[in-house]
């Protein structure tokens, strides 16, 4: 059957995460349930990132398999009608080789977390960032993070329900970016791995956010991800701030 | 009695505008209504800018007179507690001279309006830009922008309810910022002046669509200008991509 890869953006805030699951609709469900108008009896689809209840994507990838052949930029107009009013959109579409696969063709991740420090609430990005009353020393983040990056055993990152087979991973890259923000400032973390664990990412940004506040020396990250222990993590960091920004492939299926 | 200057935050979407009305609530009205749990006799309060509905504002700026000597800065915490769950903060404030107006004494206001050029629906941006099909030329909305900035008479981009002495107007600065945006581009337009007319950022705006989207020569933007004529002017741009980002003062209130 004829495959196709969907990138789709979409606010995680009403929905229970990417995955199927009894409950609390999930954004797979939803984008199935989209394309199943089209065609009733199209199997599960697949994506490249499995995000948590609350986390956003505008880069996140996944694939279906349709009996009809579609032009794809018809299929995602048609799809992104049958989605609304939901908050999800598919903002690129692409037929792919019968081989591909959204999860295992990936070959790169990339996650940013947002933090805005001040004291006022959020307004304008509520549900979008994480808020602390900072200030944060973004130098001082940067040296934390330095600790992370490359090839380490991220325990002490991990949740303890991460099903991944291996606590060895590669982060390739953490920039931290410091932006002006009205009341304070605005910390975005820019991670880049092959692959990451679960909670991996809010897990740095809560220790980093730990080092930022200089409640923690930036020597002190390069400890507990040595510890490899779960409990020597900060605060794992809530679901508003992060958002799946891209997945790589080693041909773009959208160039 | 003593005056305090807030600088204010807030979307725009749920609200009938800035200013006090009948119907529904008015940013105005619900700042106010935080402001008198704190002082019930409080007079009313002025804005350096009273944007319409669904109009954003990261930097709008008002005063209040009350009677207690506050510390600005616990005074703002508390009217942030009590705004609650409003989406309306302030994210700063500051303790004026007796003479001091928001309105009057502000010698500079600054608007970004954000129009986002793509098929798919706006999904973690929705209500805070224009979403238009697209794509933009940047270049040549420069060019028709080039056109309106200059003491001008503006009688084409006001509003017929426009309650302005004189259509004269000084535009300082538009700026035309060209940015990504998953599945398109953002054309963020960034304006500068002493004093806006009514509509005259969302009429400028959807007047310089039309340029980008090619379907006006910049040139016909001068001629539009020259023209003095409400009926010359492109479709004024929705609300949802204006915000109200900055009011200059002789003295920053807020430094």
């Amino acid at each position: 059957m004829p495959r196709y890869a969907f990138r789709i953006e979409y606010d995680g805030g009403p929905f229970a995460g990417w995955q199927r699951q009894d409950g609390p609709a999930s954004v797979q469900q939803t984008l199935e349930e989209a394309l199943r108008v089209l065609e009733p009896a199209m199997p599960a689809i697949a994506a490249a990132g499995r995000t948590d209840a609350g986390v956003h994507a505008t880069g996140q990838v996944a694939h279906a398999e349709l009996a009809r052949d579609w032009d794809p930029f018809r299929l995602s107009e048609a799809v992104n009608h049958h989605l609304r009013p939901a908050p999800v959109a598919i903002t690129a579409g692409a037929r792919v080789a019968d081989g591909w696969h959204a999860r295992f063709s990936a070959v790169e991740r990339r996650y940013t977390y947002r933090i805005v420090a001040r004291r006022a609430p959020l307004v304008l990005d509520r549900g979008q960032a994480w808020r602390v009353p900072g200030p944060l020393d973004a130098d001082a983040m940067r040296a934390g993070a330095a600790h992370l990056v490359g090839r380490h055993d991220f325990t002490t990152f991990r949740a303890s329900i991460c099903q991944a087979a291996s606590p060895v991973k590669s982060l390739d890259e953490i920039a931290v970016e410091a932006l002006p923000h009205p009341g304070g400032q605005e910390i975005r973390l820019h991670l880049r791995a092959r692959s990451f664990l679960h909670n991996q990412v809010r897990s740095i940004a809560g220790t980093l956010e730990r080092v930022g506040a200089g409640a923690w020396p930036p020597g002190r990250v390069a400890e507990v991800l040595a510890a490899r222990d779960r409990a020597a993590c900060g605060p794992v960091a809530p679901p508003d701030g992060l958002c799946l920004t891209g997945v790589g492939y080693p041909a773009d299926p959208f160039g």
